[in-house]
């Protein structure tokens, strides 16, 4: 704290430099730079820098190094300084489902398949149409934002409505675009899922925040033939598969019955295993799949948080890290959470694992913070782009105040953020270099706007209920 | 909302009474009437009660009754409006270290001996003193009662300054009269420690707030000759025992070792095993175990959050409350959570007990709620003070703000209190009906007192940091 006070700066406040400073001709002109506390850049050498700064300009970070030599370099036309706080890469939420934000806690404490049938499904027929996925993926991603998460990776009906809202609201997101074999409100069936998903993707092609991914939802809700599209269309394109993988043993099961083979087997089968797929959940996995995950350079998401209150049981990440499969995070949908908080499932991911393997050493905060950012990354085929503090990489960063008193104090700020620190602790979200979320304020949201989706959607979602 | 409004109510507001409106003749004056639009009593029929108040005189309820009813019937010295929030009984934190917290962090990710060798027992020898465990207490007290905790179990040495912040602070506790063979700062032997146990039992005596438990560290650090002295003493005194049991697997080897029997079975032949019994962990314990415990009518101490991070595993809890065993919550120490946080440790044990038991039924919401409030007040005898929300009852109370965007829609205040909201989401804190904490000030703590708490001692811990 010393330090920083003696050079001057101004805590967690914005300081608009003067005309004068800024056309030092010594100086170059930056757009914004960020002193901070510490910055954990999540890079290869899992650096933690003291008294560091990052230096952005046109979205992207141009520098990281010390706030002394930052400001006897640059000049910039605005400076946050952060005292008090660690500089994280924005977390990424591998695995959402961002409208059922709306859905959150409509039917808790229930078996997976009376959740499913008698209320998610029954309220998805009669609610979800374009609309309600705008206004439902606007609340998610303020509830995002504000935790401190600056990109998702999503499943669900009317992406180009989902992508709407990440327009609006300056998030990054990957859509996945669904492929169902089932009627919805969205499709009739496969061909016009893919159908549909393209003209998506199309629209939003040339847009730098938003990516696309095919998203067959499951192996058992998509056959042979539509995976086999998928896998052609997925290569063409050169897009990555997102799909749910082993979440539950019924799905083994069932897969068994039909197909004479657990699904993991059929999607190698059909030649659908590969680096660009991204299986949510891989909760029962036998030893033999774990290795074929690896070979493969499949990725998992892990959703702990999901996984443990469906009742669908616990995924097995210190073997899948050991087999040095790449292992991301996700929150799941909010009516399986119910919290998308991507700090949550950090420190249950970390805690999980050490108790479940009794090795306190099975996921450490750094393997927690690497499955949050880089890990991520890395899955959607962004960790050139973004996932970690690196010159090159996008600005989208997230500012975590390490000294309230309820978490003081602070003795590493890595440890501090993944079992001491909640999302209450994040004071800025930015995305691209643009502060998308300050202490409360979103740059593009209205709270009255937040309180009207709920007023509109909340009466009609009720009869629904548990 | 709107019927709330209606009755004009200043949502979250404190609204003093004219002498007029007080010196009305029909109505009966009370201290304080809390209208809540929910209030979850956690009685014996679960009962949740909307637009309802709860009535408040001399620290005790004496009256829960539909808030039209209650301004017809009482005038308040003061009312406290809660629009959008659900009023629940204080949480109760069952088993605790409270002066850790300045421990907070300060070895992560290491195997329980080194954590223990290498770090915090140094640390204690070197520290710990009776002005570092009352610092240390007054800002666990500030963390508890700024996170809904009105009351906790502690354990540690020189409960004496515990006591003098409990009492500071305005919180409830029982504290543990700690019993070791070997010396530290506090105590020479273990008569040594009994005798200053004794000491500052009788200080306490007649404070309402405080009550004592004779507290035996752990089987593995108390001789067969102490735990004899313990049970007389606790008989003698109408005392409960609060002791670490089969918290890992390495004390059960070293017990059969040294012993010949599992911990739990020389605690029986001590006769040790009784309903004053309040064993923290359980975590490895056999099946006629569980059913000793039962018999026995002990209460077990569920500490999710501590077990999965000093990896000593997963309580068998479902199992525990299939038998009928009692079982309260507790956060541990914060050296080994990191949070003395209540709503963590519900979300956590709801969410871990399906996940294990690939049951979604195995621990609801409202068994949640029940271990960190009426369960706890039973482990420790205090079931007919506090616990629930009853008329007769101490006026333990916690608000919580159920409509924050990031949480929003509601559609069940109590699986939304369990699976939705974080301890940020408390607004209010009472004990024995006195306003402790609201909105991050506190009644009888100052925020700098806090900060020169941590600016005191984090430097002289800093060296046994991992």
């Amino acid at each position: 704290m010393k330090a920083s006070r003696k050079r001057g700066f101004f805590i967690g406040t914005i300081k608009t430099m003067t005309n004068v400073e800024i056309s030092s001709l010594a100086l170059q002109p930056v757009d914004l730079i960020i002193d901070a506390r510490w910055v954990a850049t999540v890079d290869a050498n899992q650096s933690l820098l003291a008294f560091y700064s990052v230096v952005i300009h046109q979205h992207v970070i141009v520098d990281v190094l010390p706030t002394t030599d930052a400001h006897a370099r640059y000049s910039a036309g605005s400076v946050v300084a952060l005292g008090e706080h660690v500089l994280i890469p924005g977390l990424i939420n591998l695995h959402t489902h961002t409208p059922m934000t709306l859905m959150r806690g409509i039917a808790d404490d229930l078996p997976l398949m009376v959740w499913l049938n008698a209320h998610i499904w029954p309220a998805e027929r009669a609610i979800v149409d374009e609309a309600y996925v705008r206004d439902a993926s606007t609340l998610a991603c303020a509830e995002m934002l504000s935790g401190g998460t600056t990109c998702f990776s999503d499943m669900y009906f009317y992406p180009q409505a989902t992508a709407a809202a990440v327009v609006n609201t300056g998030m990054r997101a990957s859509l996945g675009l669904p492929v169902l074999e089932f009627p919805t409100n969205y499709a009739k069936d496969a061909d016009d899922y893919l159908q549909k998903g393209f003209d998506a993707h199309d629209s939003w092609r040339g847009n730098a925040l938003i990516s696309s991914m095919i998203a067959p939802h499951a192996p058992y809700t998509v056959s042979n033939q539509t995976f086999e599209k998928v896998r052609v269309y997925a290569e063409q394109l050169n897009l990555n598969i997102h799909t749910h993988l082993h979440e539950t043993r019924e799905e083994i099961t069932q897969s068994e019955t039909q197909y004479g083979v657990r699904p993991m087997q059929r999607l190698l089968d059909l030649g659908l295993l590969g680096p660009n797929l991204i299986a949510a959940h891989g909760v029962h996995l036998l030893e033999h799949e774990i290795d074929l995950l690896a070979e493969h350079s499949c990725s998992i998401v892990h959703c702990p948080g999901s996984n443990l209150k469906l009742a669908s049981g616990i995924a097995p990440v210190a073997a899948l890290l050991k087999a040095r499969v790449n292992v991301g995070l996700g929150t799941d949908g909010a009516a399986s959470n119910n919290r998308l908080d991507m700090f949550a499932e950090m420190r249950l991911a970390a805690l999980l694992a050490k108790g479940v393997c009794e090795d306190p050493l099975a996921i450490t905060a750094h393997h927690a913070l690497q499955m949050a950012t880089i890990n991520a990354a890395k899955a959607l085929g962004l960790e050139e782009k973004i996932g970690s503090i690196e010159v090159g990489k996008q600005a989208d960063l997230t500012a975590v105040k390490l000294s309230d008193f309820n978490i003081a104090p602070c003795y590493d700020p890595i440890s501090h953020l993944i079992y001491a620190c909640g999302r209450e602790n994040v004071t800025h979200t930015w995305v691209a270099g643009e502060l998308r979320y300050s202490h409360g304020i979103f740059a593009n949201i209205e709270p009255i706007e937040l309180k009207e989706i709920i007023q509109t959607w909340q009466p009609k979602l009720k009869q629904y209920k548990h």
